[in-house]
């Protein structure tokens, strides 16, 4: 029987796995804890493209067909702003734009961004947790052959043309895990820890990155499952397979289970990648081979079923483990 | 014959003889000075509503029906922002926000307030150069019996309810007039000075008492010519009557030439007004009684044309003192 769960989780890709989870799981029983290296101040504006990705999704609001916003957005304000030469490469929609001010004035009034995003998720409707993964500054530098740049210059401005070289997470030194993440992997009522299908680069290395957070990880008694962000060599959304090839890493499930070795119990792969049960069966972590592509809502549903219940399986394997140590 | 003109100016009733004089002025004619001292900070951006609606009325883009904001606006961001609790008091409406999020944003990276608006008229298409009185902050606090607030605060969230005790201006002691503008008051091109019909207390007084302004003003060879904002003991728009009563100054045309007294040489007050021609015609300036409701865009012409015919016999006429002298 699950309990409660904490699921990591980037953008997009992540997104869709959390809805699933927040559709077989109550609201008390998930937390859902998003990467927040890819924030940015843009026009003076703070702006945490995950955070409202997963929020939007959750709220049922996302805009399915952008990959990103709000369904139905208007965009009379970029229209007017475009007119005084202001910059439009990030296309803030006139209700997203809404989210962006809230945040923004509520940061300087100091609230912290956990408690801003619970209040925009009241607003939304979302009873979930969401947290940031931190409250402090954490942002992300992509290195490229011509030089570091921001990573919404790379991934909205520069449509991840450049090549990646490295990722330089600034302000992880001092960033502090997000305490209520910290005090639920501590929790004996947590079941489980699922890293969703995210960019494991970009979207959980600057999590796993925060001082304290992957030995929490690692002491935590539930089990650590992580779904595979690439099917088939490509990734369904996103950069993550140029990323890899960049970085001279085989776009392979074997290379993502490499990237996570120590940290996760269990891994769930995609039937089109069956040509890799014989290798990762010598990794040391259970393996569930499924279909990991969520197109339908009854796909994002039957993985989360999926990840649940092999958690579950790995959960009550782990602690007879415990037992006999 | 006009060479330049230099016109001092609030907002929706002063920007009514500004859109006027734009009409009747070519761009490189026309400088308009506008109060900031009701400028704000608002959901972290910079508001500058005087400036903004002289811009919208001189882009032809304003909203007459409201007196504020831009003509056809939507308010999709507000509505969202309403559904997080956010302070929705200030109606910003989509394609305003562009304006203050340009405003903001290019303050954040150190353009002038001066060059910011330079940008937002050529960006609406508005050709002649609209000034802000400093590009220093200057704030006004408005006293009441229950303690000082902010002047957006009396004058859009409190609805000009509030009893008015008094004014101050929020470093006003260290804020530098716009240089432009003091330029133009030496230039011997000036052909004069309109003082807009705008509230004498809160628009054009911030102004005049910014270091050195007056004392420029005074020195200024152009006559100065100011039209009065109060008609038959009332004003045409916004608390000005209400405020005066409060401060117990009597509503009526001698009260504002006793107001701006060694300042103006000239003073354009209404027919409605004409029991008032004795006492003026005691006060050492200048009369022109005609007609200064402007409700039709040829009442603003006609009125501009009055005011600049009116500052040009002065002008001559102080020319010939000056000879005399």
């Amino acid at each position: 029987m699950v309990d409660k769960v904490l699921a990591l989780c980037g953008g997009v890709g992540g997104a869709k796995l959390a809805l699933g989870l927040n559709h077989c799981l109550s609201p008390d029983q998930l937390t859902i804890l998003v990467n927040t290296a890819d924030d940015f101040e843009h026009l003076g504006l703070h702006i945490s493209p995950d955070i409202d990705t997963v929020m939007y999704t959750l709220a049922g609001i996302n805009n399915g067909a952008l990959g990103w916003g709000i369904e139905g957005e208007t965009w009379h304000c970029l229209a007017a702003l475009e007119v005084f030469g202001g910059e439009t490469w990030f296309r803030l929609g006139d209700r997203d734009l809404a989210t962006h001010l809230f945040r923004t004035s509520q940061l300087k009034q100091g609230a912290s961004l956990t408690d801003i995003t619970g209040l925009l998720c009241q607003g939304l409707g979302v009873e979930t947790q969401i947290l940031p993964m931190s409250d402090d500054c954490v942002r992300t530098m992509v290195a490229t052959p011509t030089g570091e740049i921001a990573f919404q210059h790379y991934f909205v401005k520069a449509q991840c043309q450049p090549t990646v070289c490295d990722f330089h997470f600034v302000g992880i030194e001092t960033a502090r895990p997000n305490p209520l993440a910290l005090a639920l992997l501590n929790d004996p009522q947590l079941t489980g820890i699922i890293i969703c299908p995210s960019n494991p680069y970009v979207s959980i290395d600057p999590i796993l990155a925060l001082d304290g957070f992957s030995d929490a990880l690692k002491q935590a008694k539930a089990p650590v499952v992580a779904v595979s962000p690439i099917v088939g060599g490509a990734a369904i959304k996103g950069p993550t397979a140029k990323m890899m090839r960049e970085l001279s890493i085989p776009t392979t499930p074997t290379a993502i289970v490499e990237h996570y070795q120590g940290l996760i119990d269990g891994f769930i792969f995609d039937n089109a990648d069956h040509q890799y049960k014989v290798p990762l069966s010598d990794m040391h972590v259970a393996l569930n081979m499924t279909n990991t592509v969520m197109k339908t809502l009854e796909d994002k549903i039957l993985l989360a079923e999926t990840a649940l219940t092999f958690m579950n399986e790995i959960s009550g394997q782990k602690s007879i483990d415990h037992k006999n140590m």
